[in-house]
C-alpha cells in the first residue's frame, strides 16, 4: 500500500495516527537540526517534519538530499503543528517522519511548479506533464471534467441519449478544411475527420432517436487564429418534433443549471436580440452586454454640420465612454492611433468631451455647434464627464471598428469582469451571406438551416434579407453555442440548394445520403452545438481555451511535447500508396 | 407545438383529454368505415382511430392514404379502447382523431421496421437511419448510453477525473497499424490517430492527476476480423500510488456496479486465475467459466497404452462432455470433421463414451484397457453418460484446438446463456512473447508493463517465463478489459528496452517524451482499459459489437451508408503535397 491518506485529508482529529503518505516534494526547508518538507499531491499539501530530537540522524540526512519534485513515500505520526497554517486545510498538523523512501528522483524542472510560474508558454507546452502539476492548470482540467459531468447529468435527466457518431467519415468536395485519412484497405481512398457530427445527428433524428447529444471531438484543418485548435470539443445536440422556442428554452435551462452548479451563480431569463439589433446596437453578432456603451446612430445629427467626411459616410455612429472626459489630449491621440491599427482598421475617430459644466469640446468644433453636440450626447446617452467617440464610413466596417473600440474601452474601464456572466440569445440570423470571392450566396450556417416561413418568398427577390430559424447563445462577448431549426422537407431543401447555386448533381454528390434519408419520413427537428472548450473557459473565468485543454497544440497546429506532426516512414507511405511531393 | 405528449405516455387516467401527438405510422388497418393507425415514436406506440360515426369523411379518406413510416401530427381526444391491448402501456386508450397533418411522407422502406426485420445486414447498414427505428437497435443504443453514464457516475464518485487526450498525435515507427493524417500546415508531415491514449494517460499520472479516466475513441488500421471496427471505444483508466490489488478491486467494484445497475444482477467476488492456470484448464487466456468441462492432462494415462500418436505427443488432453454418450457414431464422425476444419485445425480426435453401465467404449479400444479409460474418466471428471474427447499434439496448439471444441460443445448444450454473467480476473501474464517472424521477444502488453520484481533476474536467463504485473478482466469467454502496473523507474525501463532488442536510440525515437517525463519524478502507477463496445454487447446479452454501434463500418472498413472512404479531389491532394500512386 503506497498511502493510507492523500496529502489533503489529515486534520487535527487525526493527531497520533500512524499514517503513510506519498507525493511530490513541493519544497523543503533545511535548518540543519530540522527539516520541513511540503508533500504535495492532487488533493493538497501536508507538511512533513524531521528533527534531530525525534528523528534518526541518517533519516535527516536523507531528507536533506530531497530535491523539488522528488516522488517520495513516508511513514510517520500525525502531530500537532507548532506554527499553524490557516491557509491550508491540513495546516493544523504535520507528520513526524519515521521512514522515508524515494520512489522517483527528479531533475530540476525547467520551470517552477508554482501557481505563478517562471516558465513561458512554449516551454510549459513542451513539458505539459509538469505544467499540469501546477494548481491552476490542474484545477482547470478538473473544472472541465465537472462541467462535462453536469452537462451529461442535465441532458440525461431530460431523456437525451448520448450516441457516438463516427470519426472516420466521408470527405465532401466543399470540405476544404477537412482533415483526411488515407485508408490502407481501400486503396487510394480517404476518410475525413468530422468538422461536426451535423449530418449524423440529423440522421439520428430521421432514425427516431428523438433527443440526441454527444460531447465529441471535431476537427478543422485551417490556419489557426490565436485561440483555435485543430481538434476541439463540442456539446452536440438535436431534438425532434420541436420548434425554435423549445430548443432555446431547454438550452437556456441547461446553461443556467451549469452556472448554478459550477459557479453558484443565478442568472435571470436570457435576453433575446435579433441579429439586426445586435449589429445596430453593438456592431457585433456576439455582443458583450455586461456593460452598456450602446451604439447611437448619429447620421441625422452629424449631417446637420458641414463636416465632409460625415456627410459622405454611409454611417456615422458613436458611443459614450463613461468618465472619458478626463482623458488628456495625449491619451486621446494614443486612442486614435489605436483605432488606426491594422487590427481595427479605422481611418480615424472623432470625439466630443462632455465637460462637467455641461458644455462640449469636440475635435470637430468648427463644424458642429454646442447644440449639435448636445444631440450627440442625448443620442449616445452621454453624461457630463463622459467622452463621445464617433466613427464613420461604410456601415458594416464602421460598426465592426466601433465594436472593437467599445470592447477596448470596456477592458480599460474594468467592465469585463470574468465573474459576471451575461448570456443572451441572438436570433433571426440571415439565412445567406454574400461571398465576395465566389460572387454568390453561401449558407451562413449550413445548407440545412430552415428559412423563416414568412421570408421564403424573398428567396428569389431579396435573398440577403431572408431570415433563418437560426440562433446563437452568446456570453460575455463570445459565441458559446449556435444552431438552427433544420429543413426536413424535400422540396424546400431542393429550393435551398438551387438558391445556393448547387446543381442537383452537386447537391446529390455532397448530401445524397441525407437527401435519401429525407425520403423515408423525416421528423421536424432542430438543434444546437456548444463549443465546449470555449464554454468551459468562460465559465472558468479565463480567456484562452488552451488553458482548459490537457494537451493543446500551438498556433502551427503542433504538439510540441510529442513533436507531432512528423514525417513518416517511406514503407508506411508505400503501404498507403502515397508519395509526398514536397 | 408539435406534441403535447409522446407516444408512450397516455393512460386510462388521461381519458377525455385533448392531446396532440406526432410520430411515425407503424401500421394501419383500414376497414372502410373505420381506420386504425399505430403511431410510433422512441417512447412507444399509441393507437389512433378514425371512424365514420365520429370522424369527417375527408379525414377518414386522408387517413386511408397514410403509408408506413409517414410522419404525421394528430390532434384528438383520448378515449377508452374497446379491445384493450395488455402488451403495451398505452393499450387501454386510443385517440379519436380530429385533425391530421402529414409532416413528411415516406417511400416504402427497403425493409420492414419491425423487431424481426426482413432486411439483410448490408441493406440495414446502408439504411442505418431506418434500422435505428427498429426497437432492438434503438434499445441497444439507449442501453449503451446508459452504461456509459453509469461508468461515469461510478468513476466520478471515486474521484476519477475525465480528461480528453488528443486525437491528432504522433506516428511511431512501430505504429504499423496507425491511421495517419497529413497536415496542411506542416508540409509533408503526418499526425497519427491513437490506438489508445496509453502514453498520454501515463503523462497525466506524471502530471499528478492521480486518477484519470476517459471514454474515448481509438483507431486501428488493420484487417478487420468479423467483429472488429477500425474505430472503437475504450473506457481508459489510470491511477497513481497503487498496486495491482488496488486496480483489480476498484474495477471489479465498477463491473459489479454495472451488472447491478443495468442488469440487476448480483455477482460474487470475481475468481482470479493465473495465465498458466487458464491455459492449462481452458486452453485459453479468456476462459468462459459459465460452465465446466475443464481440461484434464492425460499424458501419464494415455502413454500407458501403445497408441503411437499419444506416445509421441507433447500433450494429451481431454474434456468430459456432459451427456455426450448419446451421440451416434455419425454425429461423432461429424464432430471429428468439425475439429478438422481449418478454423480449428486439429488432425483428429479420440473419444471414449462413458456408458451408462459403467463401461467404456472408445475409438482407441485396441490400445487402452477399461482400467485406462476409467483413469481418463477420473481425470476429466466424466460420469456415466458423458463423452470424453481427447486431443494430442504440440501443447499450445492442442490446447487451442480443445478450447475451440469445448466452446462448441457448450454452445450445442446451451451452456452459454447470455444472461448468465461469469467474470474473472486472469493475472500473471507473461511479460514477453516470442515472435517467430522477427525472431525476438516482444512485449505481450506494451513495453511499459512492469515485470514481477521476483522475476526480474530471469530476464537474462529465462525471458519467456518472466511474469508481468498484467491482468485481464474476462467475462463469458471475452476479454472485456486489460491492463498492467507500469514501469516508472528509468533504470528498469532501460533494461526492458534492452531486452526487447531496442537500441537506446530506437527507444528514444519512439518513446523519448515519456522517458523524459520519467526524469522529473514519476509516481508508481497502474491502469486498465475496457473495450467499451465489447463490454456493452456482453452486458446487453448479444454477440456482435456492431449491434451496439450507431453507424458501424463493414468488414472492409467501409461505411456503406455514406460511402466512405472515397477518392478526394486532386486539388485537395495537391494542397497536402500528396500523390496517390495506385
Amino acid at each position: 500500500m503506497y498511502r493510507s491518506h492523500d496529502c489533503g485529508s489529515l486534520r487535527a482529529s487525526d493527531i497520533n495516527k500512524e499514517v503513510t503518505l506519498a507525493g511530490w516534494v513541493q519544497k523543503s526547508r533545511d535548518k540543519g537540526f530540522m527539516v520541513w518538507v511540503d508533500l504535495r499531491d492532487r488533493y493538497g499539501i501536508t507538511q512533513l517534519i524531521f528533527d534531530e530530537e525525534r528523528t534518526e540522524k541518517a533519516l535527516i540526512e536523507k531528507a536533506q538530499k530531497l530535491g523539488r519534485e522528488f516522488v517520495i513515500q513516508v511513514k510517520g505520526t500525525v502531530i500537532e503543528r507548532e506554527s499553524k497554517n490557516k491557509n491550508i486545510p491540513t495546516g493544523e498538523i504535520e507528520i513526524l517522519v519515521k521512514e522515508l523512501e524515494i520512489l522517483s528522483a527528479s531533475k530540476t524542472p525547467p520551470f517552477t511548479i508554482e501557481d505563478k510560474t517562471d516558465g513561458g508558454e512554449e516551454l510549459r507546452m513542451k513539458y505539459r506533464y509538469l505544467d499540469i502539476r501546477r494548481n491552476p492548470v490542474r484545477e482547470n482540467l478538473i473544472f472541465r471534467s465537472k462541467v462535462a459531468m453536469e452537462v451529461r447529468n442535465f441532458l440525461a435527466n431530460k431523456e437525451f441519449i448520448e450516441v457516438e457518431t463516427p470519426v472516420l467519415i466521408k470527405s465532401t468536395p466543399e470540405g476544404a478544411r477537412d482533415f483526411v485519412v488515407p485508408s490502407r484497405m481501400n486503396e487510394g481512398q480517404f476518410y475525413a475527420l468530422p468538422q461536426s457530427p451535423q449530418t449524423f445527428k440529423q440522421l439520428l433524428m430521421v432514425g427516431g432517436m428523438d433527443k440526441y447529444f454527444q460531447i465529441v471531438k471535431c476537427f478543422r484543418d485551417e490556419d489557426l487564429r490565436a485561440d483555435r485548435q485543430p481538434e476541439f470539443t463540442q456539446i452536440d445536440c438535436e431534438m425532434s418534433f420541436v420548434e425554435q422556442e423549445d430548443v432555446l428554452n431547454i438550452f437556456e435551462e441547461m446553461t443556467r443549471h451549469l452556472l448554478k452548479k459550477v459557479k453558484n451563480v443565478d442568472v435571470a431569463e436570457f435576453p433575446r436580440m435579433t441579429y439586426n439589433e445586435a449589429m445596430e446596437k453593438y456592431g457585433n453578432d456576439k455582443p458583450d452586454i455586461r456593460f452598456g456603451m450602446e451604439f447611437a446612430d448619429l447620421n441625422a445629427f452629424a449631417k446637420a454640420g458641414e463636416f465632409k467626411i460625415f456627410n459622405e459616410a454611409e454611417l456615422v455612429v458613436g458611443i459614450a465612454v463613461p468618465g472619458g472626459e478626463s482623458m488628456t489630449r495625449k491619451e486621446i491621440d494614443k486612442l486614435i492611433d489605436w483605432v488606426r491599427r491594422p487590427q481595427v482598421g479605422a481611418t480615424g475617430m472623432v470625439y466630443a468631451k462632455c465637460n462637467l459644466d455641461g458644455t462640449y469640446k469636440s475635435s470637430v468644433d468648427k463644424f458642429y455647434s454646442q447644440e449639435d453636440l448636445a444631440n450627440w450626447a442625448k443620442a449616445t446617452g452621454a453624461e457630463p464627464g463622459d467622452l463621445i467617440c464617433v466613427m464613420s464610413g461604410p456601415a458594416n466596417k464602421t460598426r465592426a471598428q466601433l465594436s472593437a473600440l467599445r470592447m477596448e474601452m470596456a477592458e480599460r474601464l474594468g467592465l469585463r469582469d470574468p465573474n459576471n456572466f451575461a448570456p443572451l440569445w441572438v436570433i433571426d440570423f440571415p439565412l445567406l451571406e454574400w461571398d465576395e470571392d465566389t460572387e454568390r450566396y453561401h449558407a451562413m450556417h449550413h445548407p440545412f438551416t430552415s428559412p423563416k416561413p414568412e421570408d421564403i418568398e424573398k428567396l428569389k427577390t431579396d435573398p440577403g434579407n431572408v431570415r433563418a430559424n437560426a440562433y446563437d447563445l452568446v456570453m460575455n462577448g463570445n459565441e458559446i453555442g449556435g444552431g438552427s431549426v433544420r429543413i426536413f422537407d424535400k422540396e424546400l431543401q431542393a429550393l435551398m440548394f438551387d438558391h445556393l447555386g448547387f446543381t442537383p448533381e452537386e447537391a446529390r454528390a455532397q448530401f445524397g445520403f441525407l437527401m435519401d434519408a429525407f425520403e423515408y419520413g423525416a421528423p421536424p427537428h432542430a438543434g444546437l452545438a456548444f463549443g465546449f472548450d470555449r464554454l468551459v473557459s468562460i465559465l472558468g473565468g479565463q480567456e484562452t481555451i488552451r488553458d482548459f485543454i490537457a494537451f493543446p497544440k500551438n498556433n502551427s497546429g503542433r504538439d510540441v511535447m510529442i513533436d507531432a506532426p512528423s514525417a513518416i516512414d517511406n514503407e508506411q507511405l508505400a503501404e498507403l500508396n502515397l508519395t509526398v511531393t514536397v
